[in-house]
């Protein structure tokens, strides 16, 4: 059972054949019953699957969530079946969970979905994330040992644990694969094994018209350990389980370097017309080739979902040597607890990811009229709670000191062979170096948060927010607790001009579902949003911060100013109007437009309209607040109101009415200082004060 | 001059060796003066500059546009002084442009914008995208050669020559690099040479700390020819430029495969202290440095800007070399269009971007009452218009059979040994395989547009849009005449599940400046939105369209329904409220969701609510027009309203409006049948209906 065995004969008895075979009749039967789906690989995978579940990987089913475990990734997430099979193997499904597949409330959907199906490590489907959320997951398990057992030889501390995965042509081909490979070879991420079934079949047939090139070789030239099993051997297709094994045995004992198999095999073998083909990649075989499939298997063609106790019987002793493997395990496991009482402690911590007490007090309060940039602030605080959250980690897509994203003095998480002059590598280290890898970082964001308790941060400018958008999606989807440190947000980005500078993309990302994007107003803001941000692991929370300085309000007692702890309320009433009278207008802004709300509430009282501004750093905390408290900062009665941010307007509307007015840009940027920019484009406490003037006058009709 | 010469010593003068010194001075005073930009990379890449754009290329200044011209594209955009230094050695730019660089109005902005200053052939920055543009511009040139002049012996045809590009370390490591290199390898794209400035420095300094594959040895894999050129021999650096020429005509000699020449440079070379770091990557070098470097290049410190008339005279030469070049050439193109009328024809239209005569008279038309998907209508039109329209060409990242793109009996653009028995290959074809390669095809299909006057597509499922989204946002930066064919547009898709259906992507999209997303109602609004898209080829256009079938609406006279030609305005009444009455409530529906709106308009009808039904599937067109006919469509007075699609509600606020109601999902889907999704997640006539009486029902107050 456990992977650290030495190599060995494979023991694959006529019952093992049996269950591989029932893997096969199962399949076909589930996407028959769906109508749908994708029953070739999962027919074909059948033997490594097998292997890999009732063999080689270390896992409880009876605990699933056993810190210990060797985690599973589905890259190929089409091939659902190849793992929900292997979890109703495992007793973690039943078999209705097979006939149920693809239908509305099952726990086996189209592509395995983690959080909804146990024994789900990560929601696959998107081609290549599966691959990067392994490479994060290797890169979690390395960190979190060194926080929590560094000075255990290699393989015997009871975190040690091994990352699989499962890629397809389609992985091989995605962009992704190269950012997370390359990396991963970089990290030198012994603990990985990847197989790749190059079956060279795809949606469109024959991958022959897209794929000519050398997988192996490319793999080699990222310094990955390669290995190459051929099943489709001269004429015959055998199906060699034991040099497979053999593989595998080779690539655990590979502890330098992440592994790749690649193994040949024929999708939908032995479907006597399927095989081979891509209808049987993405559709249902069909009722006269599903019965010539089985009777060649030695199944009855009139009969479904068939699985002969003696089959199931022995599938389900994988339980068995699991729970024993976890027992074994226990020993070692308390033995480190008790020799290691404050690392104990982290983990229990990070395992119910929970911070630690008083952790807020090193969080940095900036002083009142001083010029900060948000990204700066940001920096600070990240610093700032280095030492008391070593939980925190993260790094950039190479722009570290524009995102500010280094903490002070930290160690890098990269092979000491890999040290520069400017940063210092480690093991264990705790700075991550993407390179310009930004959908890479977003799906190995996703690996780290779904391996363990540590709380993985990425950055780069928010206008290549879209090179990562694909990861940041399923982060969404997942609700994993990544964060995004996005700067350089606007056009205040200056002179790199219109394809560094976001215009469209703080709508954009707020239109995924259950992403908060966070835009704060000035410094103390943007340390109050990271403090909330830190104490809501709840979901994926992405920063909006800006390459200018930015005033830092005062917001003391008698200021009039409201303090930036309110920023957790999404919304709040900055300031309101002169004399807190009834707001005639209210400005509503985010990050480095506040500024300018403020000074036209400045212009407009000199009028003698009274406005009130509201800093709306996170629409989506203000979203869950109670209504009462949303009336009261934007009440219903008051129609003369005025949004102003550096974007497109879309996502303001809402907030604006039909009387309101909305500062906004609505076309691309250009290349210049930004003041100029920000003047040109009409953004300035005049323009504000001017729609305010407007939108009065549409209320008055 | 003209890149087809026999290899030979090259002719280096003294006069060569300063002019290229005096680009790195230009390229120092110019960030000097601007305060910012990337000084170190403009200068180690001088003699390679110089080199192409003296030497190797063949273009003519006096006629930028020139149809036989090399294509350069300066993949690392960031360097682009690499380029405008060029372009003023040629006359297209004025000292006086390096002087305003990075200014606003200039016509040298922080990065190359195509359309905006002359001779640059791509907007570049965001890394990977210019390699993939390159690789897109080598396609066009075989397909469009394929068209004009398909049996010239191999570089015998007027319309022969080559695309060159420049990549850096970011370029390489991104993964678009990835996807469009494989397809360029398996393309076999000889007319391609790109040269991979090796200098191992990015913002974050050294490069050791996050690039460690072996990027000759991964282009191998890829099957490219791969040279590699050492300036950094052991303790010294020599810019060995005939070394660097002599690859260059290797690589030019090499037509069955793309080339790449990996030259390892020092950046910022030969600055004293700049030279070899980060700093030197992205900041001005400071007044000192600036000063000590160009006292090492001879050149007095306190003179900035300084083109000695020599130099000047020198390289201007070029613009002579240049228009010989072109004169020679219209000879051999005179007498290719006295010989190929036809041919010549084709071209003349395509240059103008001019659709033949009648080319609309096989659009098809769909029968009424007949349930059709609209991706199999856009299918329709596609393999109707194919051979009256051979410009227009393209494909699929893998789901060719789902997005149905493949023009019926027309053969694939591949070698033709990678034909398979679903895909015959052709040289000259025009089935576009991409692989599942979204951003890849992205960047290609803008690469295809700029190079002439082809019409690409590309297609994958919408919720994929997010892979390619850098290349989309660059096409409408471009205003690239560029087509998304973007199917399984909601969550209709059905059982493959959250993953696969886009719910943001509706909006994300329309977020983008200057794209246009079609989301048709029925069959007949696709055919009619794809004559107005291919009529007007002034910005990228994508379409959205159904996996399951639609109602076939009956527009015939007396139906009471509006003819689907009206789709060229965006929005338009598809029927008006029962007896043309004044509606109560307007209900603004696209896509699948039409068909909802108008049994709603039923519904209400029996209560006696006056319905109007307007199909919206372009908001962009509908912008477009001018306000009186929007208010006769949507007319002010008219409050109530309810706006139905299949996405979040975000773009449907500001035609809503206070009173208005939204049927939309503000979360991810689910995996069942597409009937039980719109079911559960409230998608139906009915809840439409609801929210038309609770809109009347606000507006009643």
């Amino acid at each position: 059972m456990t992977s650290s065995d030495a190599p060995a004969p494979l023991d694959w008895t006529d019952l093992d054949k049996r269950a591989v075979d029932t893997i096969r009749a199962l399949a076909m039967d589930a996407v028959e019953k769906s109508g749908n789906g994708h029953p070739g690989t999962a027919m074909s995978l059948a033997p490594a699957a097998y292997l890999l579940f009732q063999r080689l990987m270390r896992y409880d089913p009876a605990d699933p969530d056993w810190i210990a475990r060797d985690r599973f990734v589905l890259s190929a997430g089409h091939t659902s079946l190849t793992l929900y099979i292997q979890l109703f193997f495992a007793g973690l499904l039943d078999l209705e969970d097979l006939k149920h597949f693809r239908k509305w409330g099952s726990r086996t959907p189209g592509h395995p979905e983690h959080g909804h199906t146990p024994g789900v490590e990560t929601t696959t489907g998107p081609l290549g994330q599966g691959l990067g959320n392994a490479v994060g997951m290797a890169m979690a398990a390395r960190r979190e040992r060194g926080l929590l057992d560094p000075d255990a030889p290699a393989g015997q501390s009871p975190f040690d644990h091994r990352i699989y995965t499962i890629v397809s042509d389609g992985d091989i081909e995605e962009g992704i694969s190269h950012e997370v490979s390359a990396l991963a070879g970089h990290q030198k991420l012994g603990n990985l094994v990847a197989l790749y079934d190059e079956n060279k079949i795809s949606i469109e047939d024959d991958t022959t018209i897209a794929l000519s090139e050398n997988v192996a070789e490319r793999y080699e030239a990222y310094g990955w350990h390669v290995q190459t099993v051929e099943w489709k051997r001269s004429e015959e297709y055998v199906e060699d389980v034991q040099a497979l094994y053999d593989a595998y045995e080779k690539a655990i004992a590979e502890t330098d370097r992440p592994s790749l198999i690649v193994l040949r095999t024929i999708i939908a073998w032995p479907a006597p017309h399927a095989q081979n083909t891509g209808k049987a990649h993405g559709a249902a075989l069909g009722a006269d080739e599903v019965a010539a499939t089985k009777r060649i298997l030695g199944f009855d063609p009139d009969e479904t979902f068939v699985v002969e106790d003696e089959v199931l019987e022995h599938v389900r002793k994988v339980r068995e040597r699991g729970g024993q493997a976890h027992r074994d395990w226990t020993g070692a496991f308390s033995a480190w607890r008790t020799e290691n009482p404050e690392r104990a402690r982290l983990l229990d911590r990070m395992r119910e990811r929970r911070l630690p007490e008083g952790w807020t007090d090193r969080i940095p309060t900036f002083e009142a009229g001083k010029a900060v940039a948000t990204r700066k602030a940001s920096g600070a605080v990240i610093s700032a709670l280095a030492p008391v959250l070593p939980e925190l980690w993260g790094g950039s897509a190479d722009l570290a000191e524009s995102n500010n994203t280094t903490p002070v003095g930290e160690p890098s998480f990269i092979p000491p062979e890999y040290s520069t002059k400017e940063f210092a590598g480690d093991w264990y280290g705790r700075v991550l170096h993407f390179g310009i890898r930004e959908h890479g970082m977003g799906a190995i964001l996703n690996g780290i948060a779904l391996h363990g308790g540590t709380r993985p941060y990425g950055a780069t400018f928010l206008v290549f927010s879209d090179y990562m958008r694909p990861s940041v999606r399923l982060a969404a989807l997942m609700q994993l607790p990544v964060l995004y440190v996005w700067t350089h947000d606007s056009i205040g980005l200056g002179e790199d001009g219109p394809t560094h500078q976001p215009i469209e993309h703080l709508a954009s990302l707020r239109a995924i579902p259950g992403l908060e994007i966070i835009r704060p107003g000035d410094a103390n803001e943007t340390a109050a949003a990271w403090k909330f941000a830190l104490s809501r692991p709840d979901r994926p929370k992405g920063f909006a911060l800006s390459r200018q300085n930015l005033p830092t309000f005062d917001r003391s007692e008698g200021s009039g100013f409201a303090p930036a702890s309110e920023v957790g309320r999404g919304g709040y009433v900055l300031v309101d109007a002169p004399g807190d009278a009834v707001p005639d207008v209210i400005l509503i802004a985010t990050g480095s437009e506040l500024q300018m709300a403020v000074a036209a509430r400045e212009q407009l009282a000199e009028e003698g309209v009274a406005a009130r501004v509201v800093s709306m750093p996170c629409v989506e905390w203000f979203d869950a607040q109670d209504k009462s408290y949303r009336d009261t900062v934007l009440p219903p009665t008051v129609r003369a109101r005025v949004c102003v941010e550096a974007g497109i307007a879309q996502p303001w509307y809402r907030f604006a009415g039909d009387a309101g007015r909305i500062v906004s840009i609505e076309h691309f940027g250009a290349s210049a200082d930004y003041q100029t920019l920000f003047e040109e484009f009409g953004f300035t406490a005049g323009t504000v004060a001017q729609a305010a003037r407007e939108s009065l006058e549409a209320v008055r009709g």
